[in-house]
């Protein structure tokens, strides 16, 4: 899948599986190893394909590649020149031998809805078009990722939540919650190395400098009282839903909660975030230390963010 | 949501009721009446921003746009400037007000693979780029609309599917191949407006003719055998299924027979497609005659077409 040495060790030092372990600890390896892989092909299809590739400023062809990406995800038959389709095809016949085909299909659905935010980021970027707040979360909640990685609890554990859970409102807002906050920490994650690179990457501190006309420091002071009020809902939702939820919900809802803690303490220490050189370095082991209060306890919604206003409806649970 | 009258009138002239209703014959008024308005709506986003407007060969703002009106899709809170995200938005409160959210996710998540396949379209416009067979079926299994519409089946019979029979790599091959047969039936349907517009877009006879190096006399009987083949696997596959189908799955799966048929008698007869002038014409009354056998018996699976051979696995029933 890797065109060099470098790239994989680039790919190798996304510790994917460290990352997914902290999803869910309590995996069994093949699981878990099947969750981990797409991860790491993730990694390597984004730096290779996505935010930094040829096709970053390409949207014509990268939707597309997506298209044909997505069609390799699905159907086994589909053949695709691309040296990443042969690797995510591999992946999704190892998920696949395990895991039910509705929660193959809520994975396929993820995987979609990220290849569409990756589509519109690109899309942005070739205009050199800075997105405004609104647009940008509503961007950044597929373009991150996350739909796919948390479809991935499923197989990972082994829990088959119901159709009629899954789709609660409250629950498809935990789960959009719980994506938004690990998206919003992976910005601060990348903060130094985007600063170092002199992009002008679409991330949060930008949109905030922006939309607000504030400098960086107060920027990055905006963005963690809004991924704090947005944790905050998440956990007023969750304690209201987990009390009634079936085991399998509460395993898929405890995996939510696991991801968010466990992609702060990955992101907090990953090569892929820290290293500024040509090669990664080790992965650090730095402790981490947590705030004792959240830095803005106002209730939502977000002002200026109709997109996600939807997560603070007062008949949601 | 209209510009104008005339965009109105072609809008009207799509007799999307005409077409629903003949998907859903035994739907009630007001579950026939949300289903038609999401078509009205469809055609008239289509010809506004996808095939032929501004946006037709601007893939950057086409995913920004498509990112927008899908989020208006799934959510009542999101706020976009765009003339046809609050008349979206009016449908869904319609479509959800009886549709458990089950079903509204299906159509959401058909809605997102719809758009995605409009994306693809239009960044292969953009480029000059005709696609190959293989291409062109996958894109235009997603662009057709298919997946959206199909996924109206539910909320317009008041079916429920449970979640393992859809998921069913059968059940999901008969959706995909019904929509592939009623695609190239719209492609055939529109053939005589295409040449008379002087258009290249990329629909199922110039692909042929550019793959096959054949004109345009041949690439028409050849669309047609490979039109007749698939939907001979879906027979095939559909009498296997049918006999152990709950009443649910079989009231869809029945959904899947009146939209092929109907499609393509609403296909023969719509000014959408048959009209030349500035002004739509009434709906035509022509009779149908159909031929007495299939152009092509040849079992599958298509050749130089691995992005549907799946549809031709001898496990899928």
């Amino acid at each position: 899948m890797c065109a060099s040495e470098r790239e994989k060790a680039w790919v190798v030092a996304s510790h994917s599986a460290d990352f997914y372990g902290r999803f869910a600890p309590g995996a069994d390896d093949d699981r878990l190893m099947a969750a981990a892989l797409w991860v790491y092909w993730g990694f390597g299809f984004d730096d290779a394909r996505c935010d930094t590739g040829p096709l970053s400023t390409r949207p014509a062809q990268f939707n597309a590649l997506a298209g044909q990406v997505q069609r390799a995800c699905e159907t086994d038959t589909a053949e695709y020149g691309d040296r990443f389709v042969g690797a995510l095809q591999d992946i999704m016949r190892r998920l696949r031998s395990f895991t039910p085909p509705t929660q193959v299909d809520r994975f396929v659905q993820g995987h979609r809805a990220w290849l569409s935010g990756v589509s519109w980021q690109i899309g942005n970027q070739s205009l050199g078009r800075m997105p405004g707040l609104d647009e940008f979360l509503v961007m950044r909640l597929l373009s991150s990722g996350g739909f796919p990685t948390m479809a991935l609890l499923e197989p990972a554990t082994g829990a088959e939540v119901p159709d009629r859970e899954m789709n609660r409102p409250a629950v498809r807002a935990l789960t959009e919650m719980s994506i938004m906050v690990a998206a919003l920490d992976n910005d601060r994650h990348s903060l130094r190395k985007e600063i170092g690179g002199g992009q002008t990457d679409q991330n949060i501190y930008p949109v905030l400098m922006a939309e607000r006309e504030i400098p960086l420091q107060e920027a990055v002071h905006e963005a963690n009282a809004l991924r704090d009020r947005v944790l905050r809902r998440f956990l007023e939702v969750h304690d209201r839903v987990r009390p009634t939820a079936s085991e399998e919900l509460a395993t898929y809802l405890q995996g939510l909660r696991y991801g968010i803690r466990g992609n702060h303490e990955w992101g907090m220490r990953v090569p892929r975030y820290l290293s500024l050189g040509y090669w990664p370095d080790e992965m650090e082991d730095a402790p981490l230390t947590y705030a004792e209060s959240p830095s803005d306890t106002r209730p939502g919604p977000i002002e200026g963010a109709p997109g996600v206003a939807w997560w603070w409806h007062a008949d949601l649970v």
